[in-house]
């Protein structure tokens, strides 16, 4: 009897360690970071990725995977409305997706020079070198030209742009971003980590603008981070970043604001950062390491959403893919329909004493409409960061355009 | 040492007991379904759910928590758009949302005559006599008057609606959702017990409309489920409901198309049915039942939502919010377009030598704008049935009722 009382302990004990050790599996699976330790200390501004990968070569090793990234469709083959748009700016020339993150220098050497010419601020989220450059000129740094600055670096986006080299922790670089929390009452460095994970990307995947006069680079964030509270901030400041020659309007760019729109959507309010889809965990080598090679979580389902999500991969690329259309169908009716009020304006425009007021009017609604369906059309991940959010602004970018297009026919009918 | 053996023994096997059970227990609470047993056979046209609710008694009593839901809010509280787009029918007049399905008799005998002209066929779905009265009068059924059936009725929408008395399977006893399958070449009886966890519900919970000359209660499926798809079967078919007094246009009415878009949403195509969330698991004294009160899920997130979703209740319930919120917004733009197109219609209309091409054209953007606002606005559920797909739908409208405004004016200025 004491013999089978000790099996059948030896068994159940066995059954319960086996029940723990999965459990801690899985628990500890989804929140290791860095499993690889380093073997000496990395120069305080190290901008050069392979220097840091001397100590961490399986993280460098995934991070040089995004060579494979290399495909730089233009926007204009899927979005026609996008040319007309921007005329006036660099964008209605050449509008191409960027490659991946290693490609930040040579693409932007590559670029139509027009995209450019607001100076030397287009490098700032270009290379690992520019936080040390900031640092040496201070605000003089946003007033050089675009070359002056550019001739300078030699590494793209790297290691130092998030890491701090001693602790390897999460690490924001760009003054931009700390400003824009300072401007609105909060110290990033209370930040948790799981917002960090979500913060160094919004060092750059936000919106942003030039202030006129010191042309500092600056996130529109002081009335919060959503479209109409952006386009409020623009509204209260009267600033445009450049007048339409067809339409004659005074209009405001948008830029990937990933960051913003994320911000509020269901994966974010249910506790994820950017980093949980992008950079899920996976296997390099022996070790495991949080992927960086960022990309669409499309292409690697398997390490991103099935975490989470167990569904299948075929089932969550269908709902993505649903998700995508929806919001591309409604795109593509805001696209035309900004498009009509441009056309329209500038009929209005041209027209012998015509009506100013209502003129003024249709612009002010072209600008609306054409700034909700920028903030959706440029910003990564067709819709899917969020959306309702996405499909609801432009909703609004429908709603204006016409508005924009009724008012600029009221001008033209009220011509004196 | 054999007694630490076996206290470690016993000690290890409570604890796998517990881990097993709570297993099992989990499995189970979700898959398990009528715990009652019959004691008898109920009649096979049995009508009257207290009959049933002796062989069932908590199933009834869960059924008669119906009782509670006596809100009838009027829609127009806050749809203030509601009104004008609904003139020349009922629905203009009043439109309250209904009480629970307890009072299905008691609310229709209390509603606007104008609302039920059509007449035998607004019985349909507010009796669980109706099955039987169809078979006896066969298509003379929908010719009938609504009094002449009405008089009939003393039990509403009860257990015979969905059960087969002698085996409680679920069952399908409206013949128009069984037709629209068959035209769509699909046969209803093959449907699994999954899919009639939603199909029972699809009797009613489904937009319909009558043909002309029979009065028969048609699901207009022909061509699909989908807002798209529906009003191409009623294009193609040159149909109209009734002509907007104001307005001139040819419009069709909407009505809750609960299961339509619901189908392919994100919870649909995960797999879950109607009654997932609309009827879950809960506990009736010693027993477990699937819920028999119709209600929001809201109102019992913790039996609903949490079954799967485990971010606790305040998350849960601010995420449907969030989602409901951004599609009334958008659904007010589109209720003010529509609006402003049935005015500018009228002043065509009534503008001596207006330009009947022209008008022609502006009412058919009415027609359709107002088709894609109504399919989402009298759907229950304020978008949360499928979030893109409404904001998508709405999107819709609010682009083509601004195409009939434009298209209004053109066809005044155009006046000959």
């Amino acid at each position: 009897m004491p013999n089978q009382y000790r099996n059948l302990a030896i068994f159940s004990i066995i059954v319960v360690i086996i029940l723990g050790a999965s459990g801690f599996y899985f628990f500890n699976a989804h929140n290791q970071d860095l499993e690889e330790k380093p073997m000496g200390e990395i120069a305080a501004n190290e901008a050069d990725p392979a220097v840091w990968g001397i100590y961490y070569p399986k993280h460098y090793e995934s991070y040089l995977e995004n060579a494979q990234n290399t495909a730089k469709p233009s926007h204009f083959e899927t979005k026609p409305y996008m040319g007309p748009l921007y005329a006036g700016l660099g964008y209605a020339d050449e509008f191409n997706e960027p490659r991946g993150h290693l490609y930040t220098l040579d693409d932007i050497r590559e670029v139509n020079p027009k995209r450019y010419k607001t100076g030397a601020a287009c490098n700032t989220c270009k290379s690992s070198q520019i936080p040390e450059i900031i640092n040496k000129y201070g605000e003089d740094y946003y007033l050089k030209s675009f070359e002056e600055i550019n001739s300078q670096l030699k590494h793209p986006i790297a290691c130092l742009d998030c890491h701090d080299p001693k602790t390897m922790d999460l690490r924001i670089s760009r003054p931009a971003l700390i400003e824009a929390f300072e401007r609105q009452g909060k110290d990033i460095t209370k930040a948790t980590r799981q917002e960090m994970r979500s913060l160094v990307c919004a060092q750059c995947h936000v919106t942003y603008y030039f202030l006129p006069e010191t042309k500092k680079l600056t996130f529109p964030w002081d009335k919060g981070i959503k479209a109409d509270q952006i386009l409020a901030y623009f509204d209260e400041k009267n600033y445009s970043e450049w007048q339409h020659p067809d339409a004659g309007t005074g209009l405001v760019k948008a830029r990937h604001a990933e960051y913003e729109i994320f911000m509020g959507s269901t994966h974010q309010s249910a506790g994820l950062a950017c980093a949980d889809c992008h950079m899920p965990y996976v296997k390099q080598g022996n070790v495991k390491i949080s992927s960086h090679y960022w990309q669409s979580p499309l292409n690697n389902i398997e390490q991103s959403c099935t975490v989470c999500h167990r569904e299948g991969i075929d089932w969550l690329k269908s709902r993505v893919k649903d998700t995508q259309a929806k919001t591309k169908e409604i795109q593509d009716i805001a696209g035309e329909a900004v498009v009509q009020a441009i056309n329209e304006l500038k009929v209005a425009k041209e027209t012998p004493g015509v009506n100013q007021e209502l003129l003024k009017q249709a612009q002010e609604m072209h600008r609306k409409g054409q700034w909700y369906l920028d903030y959706v059309m440029v910003t990564n991940g067709y819709g899917f960061h969020n959306p309702t959010e996405s499909i609801n602004n432009l909703g609004k970018a429908i709603d204006y355009a016409h508005k924009s297009i009724k008012l600029a026919r009221e001008a033209v009918q009220k011509a004196s």
